[in-house]
């Protein structure tokens, strides 16, 4: 399993992943699911995924390699717009769907894979897209400003009800790891360290890059903090007055 | 789906299910997916199921009808133990499964359902149950002082940083509807009037059994009050250093 999550704020994004990777409980390893294509100062794609690893893979070498699109071989550094480069990314996973679903099938191997991708080419708008394992996609907006793939339950309830396109990135950053801490502690499969991306609107360069290690100060002072917030925080409520005493 | 949450307590037991079923999102009812067998004083035996309706409806008609387990017919009403009351529960679901399980295979239904059974009997311990599919079974302890069935993950979080068997029964029901509340917002298809059921350990009877509607001013003031305590709480986390200004 994994989570990833990407928050569409006004100031920037905020792309957050697990590195977990399992096959079974007893075959865990440790993989980055975060590339970045950066042109600084021209454009700042960056691509999360989750599901079958060597999906994945084969879809971000793809990426790299070349992939056909309307007749011509495009990688993420030379597509025009973000929403070619969505098209794009929808196109490898197709690409990989032609070349190993038959293969798949044929083991019982679901064809699993989903990517988060977020970015700004020139003075265009940024966009963060979510991509199915069909290669079509949907994008985030203001009225629901982030979008989370892979074990995405625990760590949801936290974004519905505090966050807003209107959140600061440093405030984004924060709920991202509150809200991944949630899946950390329910989820197995989902393990440390993370993959921290923060990208500043209008910049088309990146702003933050930063592995987050068991032992990182910040991280460590959230997971505590929160714990101890809901605590407080459920404590402080008022209790029914009909419970019987 | 529907979910289902029972917290075993020094005190005693909070047990809360919402009512909604659904066939579709396009065909959604309301159905009380709670069953209390009480003899006030000697027993209480509630039960609370997930999955199929009809194969709910189904269990809970054979035990209250009588269920062959061990060469004897028996109910929740003569059985000797919370134990036999589990595998009582059990026995039903395996006969249920026995004489619809095949009609349902045909129709490429899953044979879905799960109980939570929790309750007392005379001077022996409280205990809390969580019967599979299959009519196995197992109990929660002051390790894991709760069981959930149905849609889950959404209000686990909440039950797995602040709940311990230490609790109050007050503080259950709060904890208890605020992990409802994370699930109702988060799934459609979990929604309202809500059943609570409070038992005090020892007492043998209901404490409390209460149906709680929209315009409950006490849900409602836990909806609004977790929402506000959340945003407050993470506004009151220091953010990072590191993200730059």
């Amino acid at each position: 399993m994994t989570y990833c999550v990407g928050l569409y704020l006004d100031e920037g994004l905020v792309m957050l992943s697990d590195t977990r990777t399992n096959a079974g409980v007893d075959h865990i390893s440790t993989f980055c699911k975060m590339q970045v294509e950066e042109i600084a100062g021209e454009r700042m794609i960056v691509l999360l995924s989750s599901g079958n690893l060597a999906i994945s893979q084969a879809v971000w070498n793809r990426l790299q390699e070349g992939v056909w699109l309307d007749g011509q071989q495009h990688t993420l550094r030379d597509v025009p717009t973000m929403f070619r480069a969505a098209q794009l990314a929808g196109a490898a996973v197709r690409a990989v769907f032609d070349a190993d679903g038959p293969a798949l099938s044929a083991q019982n191997i679901a064809f699993d894979i989903a990517l988060l991708l977020g970015g700004q080419i020139g003075g265009q708008p940024q966009r963060l897209f979510m991509v199915y394992a069909a290669g079509n996609f949907i994008e985030a907006t203001a009225d629901t400003p982030f979008l989370q793939i892979g074990e995405h339950k625990y760590g949801k309830p936290i974004l519905d009800r505090a966050l807003t396109s209107a959140t600061t990135l440093a405030d984004g950053v924060k709920l991202a790891l509150i809200s991944m801490d949630s899946t950390l502690r329910s989820n197995l499969t989902v393990g440390m360290p993370l993959d921290l991306l923060v990208y500043r609107e209008g910049t088309q360069r990146v702003a933050l890059r930063r592995r987050i290690t068991e032992d990182d100060a910040y991280f460590r002072a959230v997971r505590d903090g929160w714990s101890n917030s809901l605590r407080d925080a459920y404590r402080a409520m008022p209790g029914p007055d009909w419970v019987p005493g």
